[in-house]
């Protein structure tokens, strides 16, 4: 039989965890580069698009952060010099989200604090088993929590 | 050796999984009770309470949410009577928050709709060995993090 326990106690232990990491990583980011989390993450996704750019609703998209907080985000990175909006060259009336000079510079640095704080407090805390074993499962309920979203759309 | 992608292989996959989780879980949350998931979140803390009350900073430090996040929600929950602020009976002039028979009565059932949606989204795509082994590791985690943490402010 399985008790609410056995159901809630693993969901809990996994978002009381990650909330105590990002709280972490997100001050050392602040510390080390100024940059809150949310902004290194825009970044982020601009550095992993093939074209190095996004459109406004490709990024908010991707982000794991909720979706009106990434226009707020776009214009207060944009003042800071670290992004800028460009012409899309394919749609003469769209704009696209690109790194500055400036923005791909503080991000390779960002990205060096990033890694040393995930290894730091969140991999070194695992035996290579358990992390085999979290990301073997978190990437099964990965894939049916986008199963189920997928259904529920087509429905 | 370990590489980047054995660091951050395991942290992305939790960060994926539980964000696709708690959109569905706040989806069915919304359309069952009509009830933001964050709303439901601040009624659990206040059922969780001792006393079956708390003071707005109390609120603020046992909410996974942002705490800026707290003040607002308590006041649209307040309209929607949901909770209601009382005076403290330990110091007159502070105000705790509370559920009102509304709120209990919703509570009720906006937790058998979560605990529902845990276990299908959640609990029934792991293995008990699974479980156990993602509570442990997680638990070590949160530990980790809540000792530097303390640390940091000591310092």
């Amino acid at each position: 039989m399985t008790t609410n326990e056995q159901i809630v106690g693993p969901w809990r232990s996994l978002l009381r965890a990650q909330k105590a990491v990002l709280d972490l990583l997100a001050r050392e980011m602040e510390a080390a580069t100024g940059l809150p989390l949310g902004w290194y993450e825009v970044l982020l996704h601009l550095q992993e698009s093939p074209s190095g750019r996004l459109r406004m609703h490709e990024l908010a998209d991707s982000l794991l952060l909720s979706r009106s907080a990434v226009t707020r985000f776009v214009d207060r990175m944009e003042t800071a010099d670290l992004v800028e909006r460009v012409q899309c060259p394919s749609d003469r009336r769209g704009l696209e989200l690109m790194m500055t000079a400036n923005g791909r510079q503080l991000f390779r640095k960002a990205g060096r604090v990033h890694l040393c704080g995930i290894h730091e407090h969140f991999a070194e805390h695992l035996t290579s088993e358990e992390a085999v074993v979290l990301e073997r499962a978190m990437t099964r309920v990965l894939e049916a929590a986008t199963a189920t979203s997928d259904a529920d759309r087509a429905a």
